[in-house]
């Protein structure tokens, strides 16, 4: 049972765990704080949470349990400023897409209270944003990624998966590097390559007849690109390192595609599209 | 009215349109041929088809519409093969995602009967594959875009454009060179990428804890790589100089990502991104 419950961002991930936690009957309060004046009232009259505080550092001051729910780029600030005002006991934890930059950041804000923060990442979310767009069944059966450290209180993880498990989720513990690696292959490469076809095409003279003609699949392929570019140039600029050794490898393997199309190499092709078809397929049969 | 349509090649595409026609009451017989013999026999059983028959000439011979549902590159060769048995009456038309080269294919093949072939293209699919995803809403209020020569006969035309009508789709005329570049743009090039990105993460040593990882938006996005490879091989070929155009310009505007991300620009990033979700969301807002 968590007694009082600070989100700090109360979008679309952090409403939803707030949402979630209050439908278990995990949580005895909630407070909430985020820059979005609108979002916050907004928040608090869906009953998403029970206050709005007016900073950080009321926000969390008798929390028992922080949670980060920011764009990865926002993090640092926010970290410097709460870092005065935490308990002995307060457990924080974040959903930041990126670990690396996050776990720096929270070092050298939280200094001897490092160990109290639990790095996390629950792998869930769609292209949507804001506490309009909250779900309290988002983490059902989604894995929650933890990246604690050598430093990390123990009893500070056990807190965190605890309250990932109350809302449905899997937690899985890994190290940040592997974290961020997986997540620039699966997620941040996808989205950047969903936001460089649409623009694209949207530079093209006839960009109103093309986007005319764009079929069901085009709108599958494209749809992340409707996320939230401030949350996704930090991730960008927060994942670097990862990102563009998956840019790169990605470049190569088009470079690739591109001198078999040339040369008019259909068996090359066609052993592709059967190799990839293969794992897409085999991917239907796993659960999200 | 169709007397006898002869549909060759009864997978999705060519099964949607036989049982789309057959539900309007706007056809008398339907022959179907193909070169899989266990999904023609689906195909007859399902009642989509009336009469399997064993050769493309015995299957056009006596129809008045002809529909050519095959892989791109099987055109060539069943364009050759029906040539000398087509009525003088007889219209033919294609599906095929690409027009150039099966129109030059047509007027090889055809000769003198080219003025009777309509070249078309409905835009409407899934990643699905074979007469047993079949389903006769799926032109509904999609666009079939019909790509008429100087040499095409009017009335030809328009027997193709009614047929189409009559199973819920909007007609549009465009030359084969358009055609083949908004097409390149907006539905071969994101295939590619999405096969692309596939088989690079299934080529990573983790590939297996990388797939485990896959949330929603990676499954929207690679969807289509679970599309039917020979089809997308014969694409290719058959597009080639529009898909090396789009996948050139595509390169050129992932190396200006990575450099943007390498010098960790992110106002660069955020105008991106902006750009692009701005267009993805007035896509939302239009019919499919």
């Amino acid at each position: 049972m968590i007694d009082q419950l600070a989100v700090i961002g109360v979008g679309l991930i952090g409403g939803s765990l707030a949402r979630a936690l209050r439908d278990a009957g995990a949580v005895r309060e909630i407070v909430g704080y985020g820059r979005g004046v609108a979002n916050l009232r907004q928040a608090a009259e869906l009953g998403v949470i029970d206050r709005v505080e007016t900073s950080p550092a009321r926000a969390v001051r008798s929390a028992d349990m922080v949670v980060l729910a920011l764009p990865v780029g926002s993090m640092a600030d926010i970290l410097k400023e709460i870092a005065p005002h935490l308990g002995t006991q307060t457990v924080v934890t974040d959903v930041g897409s990126v670990k690396g930059s996050i776990v720096a950041a929270a070092r050298a804000a939280l200094a001897s209270r490092f160990g109290q923060f639990v790095p996390g990442h629950p792998i869930a979310g769609t292209e949507k944003s804001g506490v309009s767009a909250s779900d309290s069944g988002l983490f059902r059966n989604r894995r929650v990624v933890l990246t604690p450290l050598a430093e990390t209180d123990a009893g500070a993880v056990e807190r965190v998966e605890t309250m990932w498990r109350t809302v449905g989720a899997k937690t899985v513990i890994m190290s940040v590097d592997h974290h961020d690696e997986i997540l620039a292959a699966t997620s941040h490469l996808p989205h950047l390559l969903a936001y460089c076809l649409v623009d694209m095409l949207a530079r093209m003279d006839d960009s109103r007849v093309i986007f005319d003609f764009a079929a069901g699949g085009f709108r599958d392929f494209t749809r992340i690109a409707a996320s939230d570019p401030v949350m996704w140039r930090d991730i960008c600029l927060g994942n670097r390192t990862a990102i563009l050794a998956a840019l790169g490898q990605y470049r190569q393997d088009i470079d690739a595609l591109m001198a078999a199309v040339e040369r008019g190499d259909g068996g090359w092709l066609q052993e592709l599209f059967t190799r990839a078809k293969r794992e897409r397929d085999a991917l239907n049969g796993t659960s999200r």
